[in-house]
């Protein structure tokens, strides 16, 4: 029986090429053309449970995109961890920017992963990650080292809201009854500055269509006589904020929760250099709301992003033409106590109210889910805690995250058990940009350091 | 020998069909992807000059498109027309908002069209409007009614800004020395309204790229800390207008002709129901500069309207994404006396200027030109005036377009001659725009005032 060290060493080049192939598979949820594809990574999904020792595995199908559920029950009197992750990925647009393909996998090495990384899209998000919970389960169930019992649940729809995943997790409460929920979707601040994720934002994602006259018109003939479709939204969207980036959607801030200073230097104490921040992104200079750190901007303070805008002739050339439609689309990031569907309904009215005469609006929800705050008190926080310990040799910072996991909050309402988001990626790994990748170094550590979490955790929660 | 009303009537369906073809060529020059097309129709003007009875024809060669060049000289003692049109299109896009393929013309009747109308792109802007004039030709030449020389330049650049028009008119003064200028690129009031174009805004046509971080970034880790390309880019948009839809460039306004309150009253004489203009348009309003009535706000006063904007993810469903850039083709219409390049300079400037830190911004010009004002008591503009009577039955009302035909200015600058612009289109033909048509009986009606216009010319000239 090897310990978990030795059979990464004498298995990491198989760990790597398994992934590899699964990044193969353009999975991409959003794009109904890759609807075969998503059918291929919920299969290899399912095989890859069957291998790892699970001994009932069934891909469960939805409105959408099937859930692969796996399950090994050893005692049912012992702990049951719950693994979720997701086997889509997001569009790799624009794909003139990556610098390989985004479906052919290559390792490269990097400044920040010297022992190489592998570029593709999911690489980290979230294919890489899941696929450290199978491996680290093989070595469990291979060494009879697995202490307890655990089951996965990977869904195909979290790049596009999880819609079908709400029903799926209330109708099947009994079926995923667990004690924790490991997540490995999030990231760490660095390779030799652990972090595990304790704060999520939420999420309001809307589309907007704005209408002006009934067609294309000549901009000569009706410029500056009508109201120009583009022109008024890029007016209602630059209205969303004031002069110190405030939003300003009445009520949208009532329930934002405000930090005590104690907090706010607590959080300030993280390591953060806003030089090497600059000089990462190529800007000269940061930007956002008064009053807040950088920090602070992207964790607990919620957010107004245009994520893309369109409208009018944007092919080769020119063309003088004033467009009917113009289209936006919009997210907001939400944090703890923001109910999104409530913060919706606030953009949505108050983007129909400021649309001047002369122009239609139509606002179309997208998806949303609630922010998530986890205490760093509980057993499996501190069983976490204790398995980055022993791999990193170090303590692991608890660390708000700007992301969203929307079904966190939803799994605490319907399973009533914590998340404990163990997530090993780095910022700098670009996921949802043009050459995302993961290193090998934090793909292989995750292996390592999951089978102790199952460790810790059953003997904490005896 | 029959009279222009016996040789149409024994000729429309050949006429008709003659149009037609031209009009299968799909001859955009805005997208290189057509630069055969434009070849083909290029040597289809050609030989339909040459069957009209120039006598002599040729294609120019530019550094762009070539310039379709035909001449009939009777006696160079007689005066000269010199007829201008376009061989190019708009590009046809959005294609689905066409009830009919652009580039397969059909004839269907329009309430404002009850004897017909050819649905193509093209139809009215330009070649429908161009090809007028050759029918008019191949009717004086072939009834020995021309009473004067007539010359064509005809090019494929205008709707991309006649990039190497300049130059060719520039050496070839001698070839195209005339008296009069011809054409037909504009519209008017109605089919009971006959009306002459008499003044032209000017063009500025640009294209702005908004950079902010070097790569696309996940809209959860790193929105709300940095500048949004797109946020930003609308924000700066949103600020060219004020409150009352005034330009805030600086020293936008600084050389704007204002009219005297005769002369607005004068052209609030013309015929307009807002009514019917709301109606057309499906608006519930119209919108524009404060003070100033729907015609002078597309006609005497200058604009700035957005063209085309883009940036982001636009596809099918969500992507939490922060762009990297974001762009715009924003074009002004000026009024004479503004300066194309000067406003085009006064734009980069400002546009660069409002940039905020943590953003760069790129300002490339596309094309311009200058406005043009035509005077109603030259010999053209006397001897066109009396050919719409002869045709129409009643005076032609002289009117101000919001259009631009950037060459006019330039044509006067260097031939020394006036422009007349004798349009037989309508506003309501959507040129530019889905479904673009063109008058059976407009198209007809222009073959048929053409010869007048020669015949009263050259006996004004005397």
């Amino acid at each position: 029986m090897s310990t978990i060290k030795e059979y990464i060493e004498n298995n990491k080049d198989r760990f790597i090429n398994e992934l590899v192939e699964l990044l193969k598979i353009p999975s991409i949820s959003a794009d109904s053309a890759y609807k075969n594809d998503m059918t291929t990574m919920a299969n290899a999904i399912k095989s890859s449970l069957e291998k790892a020792g699970c001994d009932k595995v069934e891909i469960c199908e939805t409105e959408g995109y099937p859930i692969v559920y796996g399950e090994k029950i050893i005692d049912p009197k012992l702990p049951t961890v719950l693994v979720y992750g997701h086997y889509d990925v997001q569009p790799p647009d624009p794909l003139d920017l990556w610098d390989s393909a985004p479906f052919e996998p290559i390792i490269k090495k990097t400044e920040k992963h010297p022992d190489g990384a592998i570029f593709a899209r999911g690489a980290c998000d979230d294919k890489g990650q899941l696929y450290m919970h199978v491996k680290a389960l093989e070595f469990m169930t291979s060494n009879n080292q697995l202490s307890c019992n655990v089951k996965f649940m990977i869904e195909g729809e979290e790049e596009v809201g999880s819609a079908n995943l709400a029903t799926f997790v209330q109708n099947n409460r009994e079926k995923l009854a667990n004690d924790v929920i490991l997540i490995s979707d999030t990231g760490m601040i660095a390779n030799d500055v652990p972090s595990i994720t304790t704060g999520l934002r939420g999420l309001s994602y809307v589309e907007v269509e704005l209408t002006g006259p009934n067609r294309d018109l000549h901009s000569g003939l009706y410029g500056g006589a009508v109201a120009n479709p583009i022109n008024i939204l890029t007016k209602m969207i630059a209205s969303l904020h004031d002069d110190n980036n405030h939003i300003t959607i009445p009520g949208f801030y009532d329930k934002v929760e405000e930090l005590s200073a104690r907090e706010r230097a607590q959080m300030a104490k993280a390591p953060f250099s806003l030089d090497a921040y600059k000089e990462a992104l190529d800007i000269d200079a940061v930007y956002g709301e008064k009053d807040y750190s950088t920090n602070e901007r992207n964790s607990i303070r919620p957010t107004l992003d245009v994520n893309g805008i369109w409208g009018g002739y944007i092919g080769e050339g020119a063309k003088t033409v004033i467009a009917s439609k113009a289209y936006a689309k919009i997210s907001m990031r939400l944090v703890p106590n923001q109910d999104w569907e409530e913060i919706t309904q606030l953009f949505k009215s108050h983007f129909e109210n400021i649309a001047p005469a002369g122009t239609r609006v139509k606002v179309t929800p997208h998806h949303g889910g609630q922010g998530y705050v986890t205490p760093i008190d509980s057993v499996g926080y501190k069983a976490a805690a204790k398995a980055y310990e022993q791999t990193f040799g170090k303590e692991p910072i608890p660390q708000r995250s700007g992301g969203s996991i929307p079904i966190v909050s939803l799994f605490e309402e319907n399973l009533k058990s914590k998340t404990i988001l163990m997530g090993f990626g780095l910022d700098s790994d670009a996921i949802h940009s043009p050459n995302e990748h993961f290193g090998v170094w934090n793909y292989l550590k995750g292996i390592e350091t999951i089978p102790y979490f199952y460790q810790y955790f059953t003997e904490m929660s005896n």
